[in-house]
């Protein structure tokens, strides 16, 4: 059984490990101030070119979310977000947990607009009666959505400019950043996206790491004591400098871009062998998560030898179904599965 | 420099790496529902004489305690501990962030009593006006303390009758569990320790893992939608296996005491070094950390080449000063750190 | 300048203000136990026919839903509602505030169905990723509903059955219980109401008194410690017995029912003098709330001698609002009202 | 029986009944936006004689603490807090239930002191690892305390100068405020009081009113959307007017300080009649809560005609207990309690 389940199946690359390896008895302070979080700090500077932004690295992504909304929000604010966002449907509530709203805003290929942000916030100062409703405080968007589509450039710099323009900061979960980045058709690139937003993460537990996610600050003056924040949200490791080895490694040698690549390879061709065959999709994706329209036999065919998410009925009869493909996708199984395509 | 500052300086105990490194590229499901974490939670069962013990893996320490507080309190209630307890001291308020008072008792060597725990439940109880104090919902105890002691048997048996005679559950912060079970003097072992609580965790960051608490609640019935909490909490790891899979090696073999004794150990003769030179001691401690009351000036001089944490000043030109060992604690630097301390 | 702006525009019922008079320098215990709250809470257990019912008395109706579904639901937990509920949209996030989630229906005519609760809770249920995702814990309704209408007992039942079978509790805000009991269509007695919930609220505020909401426990062994509750989150008035009193008087000699026919009378009238003239309605309201739809040039003509509220726009030069009466509203006033509707 | 248990066991001071009746039937806007909320804002402004000081009402005590304190605080800060203070102790942990730890200091006579207060804010910014503590980041004093003493002017004016210096708000909960304005020896005024500190309070419950607290924000800027705070909270009355009446009624004609004269003098003639028999104080009280030890005799004694709190025990036959004296407490009931204090 091959499985094409989800991007953290594994444990992580090679070169991670063996980094770990090499240092498993050095002593280093913890909790985030060793040499290696430095060292991972720095190039991601570098990658993002902006020498002064403040980094932190935390383990997980629900946990990443919830700390940075919980510590960016006043408390009687919400964030704005796709009813489709991760935040909004698969982290069991962590956002209303931390007092906060999740203002969800319907959404067309798992995407908001400008203009809807830009709505929701001039309506809500403009109500009369606005102490009684919760006020948006902050923008949440995912980068590629949870059904792989990327917001454009001229989309990004929209919503950007309401943002700014409006003074509600703009904040990109980043779990699989660098899949979106490697996306067919995606006209950003890392330092583009950094100097459109306020704050993002570059995911790196579903890109390779065995764990990790690095939230940047654009500006370090905008949440100086963030570190307090991580660790009352049970989110600074002790032994921080498994974060920082993993971040260096990743964004050494061009890695991140490179696994990334591969894993978006492998899921076009998953793509254009469906497409060959007629299937029609959910979304628009050129990303690592692809999204067919399978009837129901089709799928059970399938499941013989492979393993995927059922994600949407979309009538009484087929299913959208979810092929994932990751760093660690090997090119002779995603053969495989192109064959049992073919043959379907 | 040699290191002595805590028992999270390096990475981990080398068959962990290995087993990691070995299923490096196995396909498992996420989220603690793996083959490992199943074996590991098996092996532990084992080792607690509970086969129907319910066990949950978490990240880190801050994580683990207000993930179990929040989850077995009601939002009026509160939890005891001693002053020096973790979670009164040093989790940035993770209880209070979510919701609860600790409600802090003076202590004695790190430690509070049986019948300070009955009277503060009782006087709750018997007030009046008790709805405008906090309820004392749970019992939070370190095993061992924060100053390195241990309850005995007789102590945490007197405890534990007392919280099931009023019906409030035990909770056992067992972030250096091993430490404590293999200190000097011990007379407690794990299945009775289990057997006289109603939630523990085993510790993994401090013990040897990368990373890694074992939460244990000796009655499956006690809290059935856990799982729920940690992925609210966001300490739900997403490829939960590097937890079974690290569990499951310290629970082979005997690993996990043989590690905590080796420390032990070397912190005994530790220990033994300061007191042959007439030093006096913070606390009476028989586990891995040693709390020695230096001079000034005989600190700086042990800091030339050992660096350790200042813990408490004692007096004006004294301070009682912290020696940790690990499982990763070598005998040659312990050696040297004894030459030292002959010199002063 | 005459408002049909809300229905707490005025102070209170002269009954009510007379009885704090006479009243006035009796000296009672605080915190709701006092001889006045325990004669208010007896009388409400005579009006519902529940002679065990444990009812508690709180000040504001944001306060009384906050603190009732904060303690009612787990942590993790979130609770039913209709988008256009109170809860979701008009309490500043307040729920939120209190960890959990809003999980809206979309709704006709301001309600829910049974089917649509039932399929929310089982599809939760079903999912085999449900930890990573809200728990439905409670089903909250409106009688009337925001836009005036209300729940038929065919209906209520339906969805108490399902609330039953599927052991969620069910909640039902009423703060205008009184307009809802008594308006035109209703089928439901306050007994029978009673009957198929769990909890319930008896408004004042809306209904005559100067402020007070009566909680209503059917099941006194539901939530016994309430009380911690309300005064954790800052609803218990010093002074409770200003709310026995309140309740005492609107329970005695039909009050409570005659000051809501009252109201309801008047609306309709209203509402026939909009219906005469053609006008529709954005609902169909036989409650207090009415809301005819008008073009810009028409509200803005009666805005000449009324005041009332915007609800919400219809299309571009229409819009819906609301006329509000209540037991203060009086027939000369809404008479005024009718010859402007007529003159339109 | 007469009570001497609390200052809030009557209903009003009968001017404000009668300005309540009076309006009774006036029509208002709700939510505090009514012309009596901003005539009475403009009288505190006024008594404060600070012009632009932004002013709320609200309903009561603990509300208004665990409101303004979470409007202020970031989430990983603390307040710091006598172990005695009201929010310590009295409030059924609504300070952290909001998500914040109470940083209780050792309190002499009820109170803190400046230097107290310095050494607790810098030991933590020293600290390291502060990151792993709660950040002190407001101070809560109680004028009067909870014991009935003040702070003197020059105390205050240290505190006010540690805080300022240190950058740490002041708030002062003013729930008896009024009486401890009028204690004997108090040489503080309100406006000398208002200049000193950033936020404080002036008590209504306690203090004549049926109910209501005014909040004052000494720097408009500080907190510009405190309603939304309100609202959250469960403390935005709809018919606000009441507080406005209420306060309007306090601060015109110096009721609010005749009020208070009456209860203080009253309170210190049952001071002096236990001082001549020759009893000791648990605390040097000025104000209207006297805190005589008695012998449990003794007490019984008095409790034939007479109802007050037990305090504290002091030792096993003694205890200390609270009379308490308000605006409306009659002479001849002061009378009679002296004839039987000089009996005992």
């Amino acid at each position: 059984m091959i499985s094409f389940d989800s991007d953290y199946l594994e444990g992580c690359l090679p070169e991670i490990l063996n980094r770990i390896t090499e240092t498993n008895l050095e002593q280093t302070p913890g909790y985030g101030e060793d040499r290696y979080c430095l060292e991972a700090a720095e190039k991601i500077r570098t990658a993002i070119k902006m020498p002064t932004a403040a980094i932190h690295f935390l383990v997980g992504g629900t946990q990443t979310n919830s700390t940075v909304i919980s510590a960016i929000l006043k408390p009687w604010q919400g964030v704005i977000c796709a009813t489709s966002g991760h935040i909004n449907v698969h982290e069991t509530g962590a956002i209303e947990h931390g007092g906060h709203k999740v203002i969800a805003l319907p959404c067309t290929q798992g995407k908001i607009s400008a203009s809807q942000i830009e709505e929701c916030i001039l309506s809500h100062r403009e109500d009369p009666s606005h102490e009684h409703c919760v006020q948006p405080g902050m923008v949440y968007l995912s980068f590629p959505t949870e059904i792989g589509t990327i917001y454009t450039l001229s989309e990004l710099k929209a919503i950007s400019d309401v943002c700014r323009r409006l003074r509600v900061p703009l904040f990109i979960d980043g779990a699989r950043l660098g899949y979106g980045l490697c996306s067919e058709g995606c006209d950003i690139n890392l330092p583009t996206l950094a100097s459109l937003v306020d704050i993002f993460y570059i995911g790196g537990t579903k890109q390779g790491a065995l764990f990790g996610e690095a939230v940047v600050f654009t500006d370090p003056a905008f949440c100086p004591e963030f570190r307090y924040n991580i660790k009352q949200n049970g989110g600074m490791l002790a032994k921080g400098r498994l974060l920082g080895l993993q971040f260096s490694t990743l964004f050494g040698d061009n890695l991140y871009y490179k696994a990334s690549e591969h894993a978006v390879e492998l899921a076009l061709n998953i793509r254009d062998a469906f497409s060959k065959k007629g299937f029609s999709f959910l979304s628009e994706s050129g990303s690592n998560l692809q999204f067919p329209i399978l009837s129901d036999s089709q799928a059970e065919d399938l499941r013989r030898d492979f393993s995927f998410e059922n994600w949407e009925r979309t009538d009484s009869g087929h299913i959208a179904v979810r092929f994932c493909t990751s760093w660690a996708t090997r090119e002779k199984d995603v053969q495989s599965l192109i064959s049992a395509i073919e043959a379907l």
